[in-house]
């Protein structure tokens, strides 16, 4: 793991790093000192580590919980390289779309191919952040919806250290075999009118968990309008089960 | 209205009145003074103003938001005496299900009877409520699952003084034509596993809103086993619709 820059706002630090190829952030309340319990942050398709909605997340879960904040770049994202192998299959998929194939399964295996190499990416990640002192070896949340729900329904499913997990935006179809491996507390969020997962897709991956404690919040509109008080609950969610 | 008995514990003033045929009963902080926001409060069927679910609610609502909390019997229900036709009505919906017929019908005909004089009932309590200089005219806020709802939902819809409503454990076919003339923000409780409202029912009931913010929250387990973290989130529901 090497440090690359620190900077430091409105008394949060951000410290930018690489562990070998991936590009990773982390944020802590500015003079941290001993453990504390740690967020790792997905994103959706095509934004990046320092995307503004991950940076707004970010300061308020430090800001308001006390929590470290991660977050990498995914394979062809951000700072890292494009993929060829990745693109090639984006560019095979929207041909197989234009020849009149359903979207929706070829999302679906796709992710499932980029799970195999983020699952143990992010846990190198977790593995590397927990060894900082102002870090530590606490209990870790994850926050992730769209392609951070598709990436992250496999890792949580993996990854024994996430006490909980805010996910959305996103069917069974991609991954309800792993959900189904998940007993973590969930919150789950749905667009009512989102126009690119149906709404019974999202109810049937709320279905999977295996949760005892499983939250589904639902509020109209598309995709990307999740409204902002539903922050405001993910940090109580946080808190609640992460403790702080 | 005629004030009947006043106690107060924990900092919390009880206050039982009658107004006309209608028993209530209203909670503030102790020594409370000038306008405060309200919550009416619904229950479900066979509950009562003072049942317990009722008392903790308002408890909390008083202590953490200092609203003003009202509860008023309805027809048939707690310091109320027997209501002779609404009886005989459920005895012949007994009979009728016993014949074989389906219940949700017979249960939405039967709440559309009862809102009927329950609606005008609740304005009535409201007009007296807000005329005490410890109430005040201020803000409304409703809320009311299961008969709570079927009996809301109307109310909502007539009441201009209701500016937000938590609702749920309903649904639409009682209650999607009223539901449909409410425009305030709605906070709706569905539990996934109810054994007594079929999940199409509730999420068609949440679709029928008009509000341009509601919001779904869903739960696993039964009709009766809403999750305690659900009023923590009630209350930050009021507190932002309601101001405090």
């Amino acid at each position: 793991m090497r440090f690359i820059a620190e900077t430091s706002s409105d008394g949060i630090s951000e410290q930018l790093f690489t562990l070998g190829e991936i590009p990773g952030v982390l944020w802590t309340r500015e003079n941290a000192a001993g453990t504390r319990p740690l967020i790792l942050m997905g994103y959706g398709g095509g934004q990046h580590k320092k995307a503004p909605g991950v940076v707004a997340r970010a300061h308020r879960f430090v800001a308001e919980g006390d929590f470290a904040v991660l977050a990498v770049d995914v394979p062809g994202h951000g700072d890292r390289p494009k993929d060829e192998e990745y693109d090639r299959i984006a560019t095979e998929n929207q041909a197989r779309v234009e020849a009149g194939e359903d979207l929706a399964p070829l999302i679906a295996d796709f992710q499932a191919l980029v799970a195999r190499q983020t699952v143990p990416e992010w846990r190198a990640a977790l593995d590397a952040v927990q060894e900082l002192e102002h870090v530590g070896a606490g209990p870790v949340g994850y926050w992730g919806v769209s392609l951070g729900c598709g990436l992250g329904v496999p890792f949580v499913a993996a990854e024994p250290r996430v006490h909980a997990a805010v996910l959305g935006l996103a069917g069974a179809l991609a991954s309800a075999e792993a959900a189904a491996r998940i007993t973590v507390p969930v919150q789950f969020l749905v667009q009512w009118d989102d126009e690119r997962v149906p709404r019974a897709q999202s109810l049937a991956l709320f279905d999977a968990f295996a949760s005892a404690e499983k939250t589904l919040h639902a509020n109209p509109g598309k995709h990307g309008d999740i409204p902002a008080f539903e922050l405001d609950s993910t940090l109580r969610f946080f808190i609640r089960h992460l403790g702080r």
